[in-house]
């Protein structure tokens, strides 16, 4: 449990008395920590101060849209001197390629997430907040910089942690920052567009192979999905296509666990599973007993199998109807 | 342009005066209008006002759940004698089943669509509302009922018409409205869920055979996915299961005209299409060259056609490319 040793109010006072900030994304980065270090930039900008924005990656397709025109340096610490302030990171592992330069190094912490380890020297995590980006939205208003300086990258964070407000970590304060956001002026139509209204051709034929290899079992309630080498080689997917479909399964009526299987392209005798389950069966005790973990709801491990019918065979056998719903076999 | 000639907090002032009310809603209806009338019976309820719901059609299977365990009578307007309200019904033709014997005798109108006819006695058009459910939360709160009492179905409302908050029809005000709803205890996650999460298998097989007929034509501008009267067989495909296809491809990067096309089971020479389009290409137009029309971002047609590749060439044919975008030859 994240022990908090700041305040907002006195983040706020950090900011004010200092100068020549770094602000640190998470690896891999997606909406809500860019949006939150852009909209945090922009308003210390605005305070005529100095920050830069690192991450050991560069944004992916979908989230460059927010970078445009505007600066984003290549990874290249060395030229860099100003204070670390790291954003929606919640472990030092995350920091990625950066951790060798910048691990034990952050001075202060900004972060929502639930399990959040307190790595830095001053460390701030609200876990009632559906995204970093609620959390520099309070900020920026503690600041009194006016929210149109940066209301499109806190609107993106806030839509991008909250699938667009469908999920359930939203909530009325989410709302009502949205509202401030788009009365300021945030074209959220464009913007969700761009989020969740993107899919690449690549994408579109991940798609197409996933719903083609649909198989339903135990009376509907597991679904799964199975991507092989050979439609990888067909379709000429790249890993990075392959995350749009792992939410495909659980979107149907009746599912309570969905299951994606992808080959390892590394050895193909492995099939890598992502379980998404409704509350009650256990996504993470399924993913144990294959040595893998995660969240009750959402977990994942890899299989050993000759091939993806066999493995997904090995999958099926550790799911049993009980009662009403589905359990995990020892 | 819609003229109202009665204010909303004349309408808070009717409802308080009068008992016993028949609430109507549009034909097919979506989760706008039943979730608009449903809040509506529950608000009048409390007032210990008597009101009724019908509607030309039952609810679809992603509306069921809003009526769980709460009366929805069968269509049966001769047992009805309450003052006949509409929720959310922009034309007298929208009525459906009920126009011939409630057509000319409604009382009040309340809807939120900008190109709305003022059918009843007295009209009441709000179209800076995004969802009627905006409008219905104002009058609950105008008449002084509590959210709690009906604050899911006007979530649901709102939810159904901004496509859980991504459309561009998405204002402060919406957002504000959902904050309140959520407060009063409404089960977001829950709702979005039913409303967005809740395909059916038959649906997912004709998402199945939508992607897989997915065709890009002028360098990926224009999108094209087809069903067949061979696939609606094979597949065992309802009517109601194809509506899931309409958005797929426009949700693609690049893509500014997205067409849907679906053969005609009562005359298999006719091929139905559903245009929707980037703002700057008119689906209008290509549609009105086939007879058909709509709005400028979305309409459709009927094309007579030997077979589906015919009509997808007919359709091609009109669609030029035109600069850095597309147009419609004469």
């Amino acid at each position: 449990m994240p022990q908090n040793n700041i305040t907002l109010d006195e983040i706020a006072e950090f900011f004010r008395e200092k100068d020549n900030f770094v602000l640190i994304c998470h690896k891999r980065p997606d909406g809500d920590t860019l949006g939150s270090a852009l909209a945090l930039r922009r308003a210390l900008e605005y305070m005529d101060k100095k920050a830069e924005i690192i991450c050991a990656n560069t944004p992916s397709p979908n989230n460059e849209f927010l970078f445009d025109g505007e600066y984003f340096p290549a990874f290249d610490p060395e030229d860099m001197n100003g204070i670390p302030v790291s954003v929606d990171v919640a472990s030092e592992e995350l920091l990625g390629d950066l951790q060798p330069e910048w691990g034990g190094k952050i001075m202060l912490k900004i972060d929502h997430h639930e399990t959040s380890d307190d790595f830095a020297k001053l460390n701030y995590t609200d876990p009632t907040a559906a995204a970093c980006g609620e959390i520099i939205f309070d900020l920026v208003g503690l600041l009194g910089v006016p929210y149109d300086v940066c209301a499109e990258p806190l609107y993106a964070a806030i839509s991008s942690d909250t699938g667009g407000f469908r999920y359930s970590n939203t909530t009325s304060r989410t709302h009502r920052a949205a509202a401030e956001l788009l009365d300021a002026g945030a074209e959220n139509a464009f913007i969700d567009h761009m989020l969740y209204e993107s899919r690449t051709q690549s994408e579109i034929r991940a798609l197409t192979a996933a719903y083609a290899s649909m198989r339903y079992y135990l009376d509907g309630r597991v679904a799964m999905v199975v991507i092989t080498n050979d439609d990888k080689k067909r379709l000429n997917l790249r890993e990075e296509d392959l995350g749009i479909i792992s939410p495909i399964t659980r979107e149907i009526s009746g599912v309570i666990v969905g299951i994606t299987m992808k080959q390892s392209r590394v050895d193909p005798t492995k099939f890598k599973i992502s379980v998404r389950s409704e509350p009650g069966f256990p996504a993470n005790e399924l993913c144990a007993a294959f040595g893998g973990g995660g969240h009750p709801c959402a977990a994942g491990a890899e299989i050993p199998a000759a091939n993806a019918k066999v493995a997904a065979a090995l999958v099926l056998k550790h799911i049993t109807a009980s009662g009403d719903g589905l359990a995990v076999t020892d």
